[in-house]
């Protein structure tokens, strides 16, 4: 299969021609194609899908609230519809027993995933429960645990090791050091995040294998300029990236963001969603930045705001569940307008920064011989004109 | 008279040759002299003399507690000695009538000074009292007053209009707008400073004449990435200047500079001092950040530390007085070595952006021709070697 187009994204910057994809994977682009299999993007812009590292659920799927196979199936299903062609299904500050059952549960998704099936869950993020209670945000505060090698361990043993992708952990916490070299000899990933560090502990700590900070400014020791705390490390190191939650301002200001993206530039900084799959709350959730409160209903999810006004939506409804939180697709058009993010600079973020902090760069994160094809079709103005996850053109309607 | 230096640095770069000062102002560089009076700098470096916009007395003055004429006289006959050869005379929050009688004792320094007497008071700072309460820092609280076109009209007639050159303010109090309006009419500069204003504050009235901040993120309300505030502001806008007091990481970290230098670079920085003249309190003051009480005891000052130990120092005595605070010199060395700033960015932020900041650039604050011989010779580490006010050696020992 070729893909023709005059706007081809690579690390060399803009190509034009055919990019063929075999068995799922990139070949190569050419000046001319060998046989009659085109799809003409000619005009449009093609670039790597998007990978979502900090994504706990979306619209008709959430492994945080849910934890079966089916919302990870849900998820997968959906994300392509907004650019999003691998992620990391990630958990929350829950019991042990419940991270152990969904994690067991997601893995089934995991190696069951194909091409066909829509975005790849490429493994897990452990948001906690090694977090502090200091700074939970809407983590729960009584499983907020001590870093423990040996509760990572049965982790392990429910999502199959090779899964655990990333761990959002607070550094400060009593037994972080040991932990933190744990997981960094197992080779993976470790941001700051739900922390009271001091600026201090993570330039003591960060090289032990810290690499960045979950949803940079949000559950963290603020910045003093005496009292730098977690956001100043946050802005500070150039080596480590910061990671945003979805750019809808709610959380991050525009103008805070634009600092940290001043200060470190697109190869410092990874969009993510941090979206939740609001729709399948399991219990009455006030959400105190949108001022709503989410009560599950059955098969549907009923809005009520703090100004008394009232909603019900059903929870399978991809119309209807979309809009409850912004998406990725979303977020990045608003960083394309908030700091005049170029298609270079958006690629970085969303696409190579998250494919080589989580260790999957290799295969994914651009458009090159020998990745997956992982495609996203644009037009100029960053509307979603086509998916290909694998290979494999995806329904985006 | 003739410098000859194979360093010159001007704001084409750096030059070699014969530095003509003729009349106390800088005729050329040229490849040769025609007289023999030639001073040889060889391997030096020439750079224009520092210029502190916030300077409320140094060593054996200060206009801040004395507010006498003599206490200008001492501060410019040693502030050479630092490479200061041009500041503003800073007043603080003080009454109305101390204000106004400091300032006309000050005028009589201003109006009598000859290149001779040492470095240039070339003005008043108005350091309040038109400041914001909350953000009062160590000026006193019942003199912060709500701005008064009234009161400045005052101030100009005890100091000579011409000579107020900067207003330090709170944007955020009531009749600030108007205020600010009239001040930058009669083209004062005014910068933001002990303020609890919000960042949208600040975007709102900056063009109305707001250029920079006074001594950045002490004294003003901090940043938060929802609720940015004066210091968000500070690092937020690149059209204004975030002046910084002296650069010993007691008020402001260094991290926490680096990552206002790397925001705005040279290009947005002023470098000054804040020095007091702490030898010269007038009332025992407790200094919070240098755990200190200094005692006023005749011609001595006895300083009485947090942890019982006490000293006695001569007021008059340069040597002993020299090190009670961090001289101009002395936060320039700090600033390279925290921030490996060049030369060329030194002088950036320690005499062009102060020069073009309250007007003076005309005739100061760069190594051109027709400007005032305001001249430092310094060595590769730093050292000052000479220094020149209006052409006229100085005596820096």
């Amino acid at each position: 299969m070729y893909l023709y187009c005059e706007n081809i994204y690579t690390p060399e910057g803009f190509q034009k021609g055919y990019l063929e994809v075999v068995d799922g994977k990139i070949k190569g682009i050419y000046n001319e194609a060998t046989s009659d299999d085109i799809i003409d993007y000619s005009d449009n812009v093609i670039i790597p899908g998007f990978i979502d590292i900090h994504l706990h659920g979306w619209a008709t799927g959430s492994f945080w609230y849910e934890g079966t196979k089916e919302s990870i199936e849900n998820m997968s299903k959906e994300l392509v519809k907004v650019g999003v062609t691998s992620y990391l299904a990630t958990s929350g500050t829950d019991s042990i027993e419940q991270i152990n059952r969904y994690l067991a549960e997601g893995k089934k998704a995991v190696d069951n995933w194909s091409p066909d099936k829509g975005a790849q869950a490429l493994g897990f993020h452990l948001e906690g429960p090694f977090i502090n209670k200091e700074y939970k945000g809407m983590q729960k505060e009584e499983y907020c645990l001590d870093p423990s090698i040996e509760l990572l361990k049965g982790f392990f043993e429910s999502a199959g090791k090779e899964n655990v992708k990333l761990i959002t952990m607070a550094p400060e916490l009593p037994g972080a050091e040991e932990f933190i070299k744990y997981v960094n000899n197992e080779g993976i990933q470790i941001s700051i995040g739900h922390s009271a560090a001091e600026f201090e502990d993570v330039e003591r700590l960060k090289d032990l294998g810290l690499g960045g900070f979950t949803h940079t400014f949000s559950g963290m020791r603020g910045f003093h300029h005496r009292r730098l705390g977690t956001a100043g490390a946050a802005m500070y190191f150039d080596d480590m990236y910061a990671e945003f939650g979805k750019q809808t301002g709610m959380t991050v200001k525009p103008e805070a963001f634009k600092i940290v993206y001043r200060l470190k530039g697109p190869e410092g900084i990874i969009l993510s969603t941090d979206c939740t799959g609001l729709a399948h709350v399991t219990e009455p959730f006030h959400h105190y930045i949108r001022k709503c409160t989410f009560i599950p209903d059955g098969d549907y999810v009923k809005l009520v705001y703090d100004d008394g006004t009232e909603e019900r939506i059903s929870k399978s409804d991809y119309d209807s569940v979309k809009d409850l939180e912004l998406s990725f697709l979303g977020s990045v058009r608003n960083v394309v307008k908030n700091v005049q993010a170029s298609i270079s600079d958006i690629v970085k973020m969303a696409s190579e920064n998250p494919a080589k902090y989580i260790g999957v760069y290799e295969a994914k994160g651009s458009i090159e011989p020998g990745k997956d094809g992982d495609i996203l079709v644009i037009d100029d103005e960053w509307n979603l004109l086509d998916a290909y996850v694998g290979g494999v053109k995806q329904n985006i309607k």
